[in-house]
């Protein structure tokens, strides 16, 4: 083939750090805090940006797929771990449309806010509620650029029937943006105020 | 590993369909016949749906790298044909980043304008120009759901130093559209109607 396969891996301490696969995180409170470790692990473990993502099923609360930011170590600005974590789960599921007949019905838990290009996939993937912990402000407080998000983002995907929530362990997720601030991470591509 | 990798495959007619790497595409006008030839062979292949991008070298007119939707097959709502060639095309330069220093000059060229989930990448993977054919209501007009983009869509790329080109052979790039619609090809994930 003239173009290798593009090939995604999981930093191999994900699976070191998470608990046994039956485990189940009953509220999303709980769900948030497995997120949120997962993006400071991410940063710390020097595997990526400070973001952390997780599809759980909703009912039962337990872990379809993890998902942290790759962009740097992946060579591919489009791996966000939301992105990241549509892709394991729908491959996890046999489906491009995790809202098929059949499946669970999932939910994704972020660290921080979708960017314009998370949130434009979220419709796609077939998740039905986000549940997001620091504010896009947060995110671009320490530089990131979250790109040009419609202005009513939380109404364009609730039209579409997913639920958002917002402010979940806020602060938490605010403090692992600071510590990758403070601890000297890259702000890669924030081309807007370059 | 509990999570397997995502592999992602162009599919092995592209190698048979492009010429030699060599060959260089001097106007947008070729650049983009290729692309639509790309957009009608991958529904004609039964390897996705009717969508086609290139990432070229503006100044020479090289082909970097081919995308085409790839939804379906690989069972990833998010791997439009926009996506595909950001992916391949990162990875043949080693970087997230196709503005970094020391790496040619790149445009995407897509058959139909973006939706918000690629145009929310396209700021993200450093390609300096758009160039569009069919325009986002050709695809909504056969069904396909371009999702929630920003109101002034070519503005938010241009304020990004991002150049938009559109309507370049928009006739034929609509008669693919079509001819899938006809072909009876399926129109995923348009949730919003249903």
């Amino acid at each position: 083939m003239r173009y290798p396969d593009f090939v995604l891996s999981l930093p191999s301490w994900i699976d070191r750090f998470l608990p046994e696969p039956e485990r189940v995180y009953p509220s999303i409170q709980e769900r948030m805090r497995l997120v949120i470790q997962l993006s400071r692990l991410n940063f710390e473990e020097g595997t990526g940006g400070p973001f952390g993502a997780g599809i759980f099923d909703m009912q039962t609360g337990r872990l379809i797929a993890p998902g942290v930011n790759l962009v740097v170590p992946s060579n591919c600005c489009i791996v966000h771990a939301e992105m990241v974590a549509i892709m394991i789960a729908q491959q996890a599921m046999g489906s491009y449309d995790l809202a098929a007949e059949g499946l669970p019905r999932c939910e994704m838990v972020v660290s921080t806010e979708p960017c314009a290009m998370c949130l434009g996939a979220i419709p796609w993937s077939g998740i039905r509620r986000l549940v997001c912990a620091a504010r896009d402000e947060d995110a671009r407080s320490i530089g990131f650029d979250e790109g040009a998000k419609v202005p009513d983002w939380v109404a364009s995907l609730e039209e579409r029937n997913i639920t958002v929530v917002r402010d979940v362990c806020r602060s938490e997720a605010g403090a692992v943006l600071r510590a990758y601030l403070e601890s000297g991470g890259i702000i890669y591509n924030s081309r807007r105020t370059a």
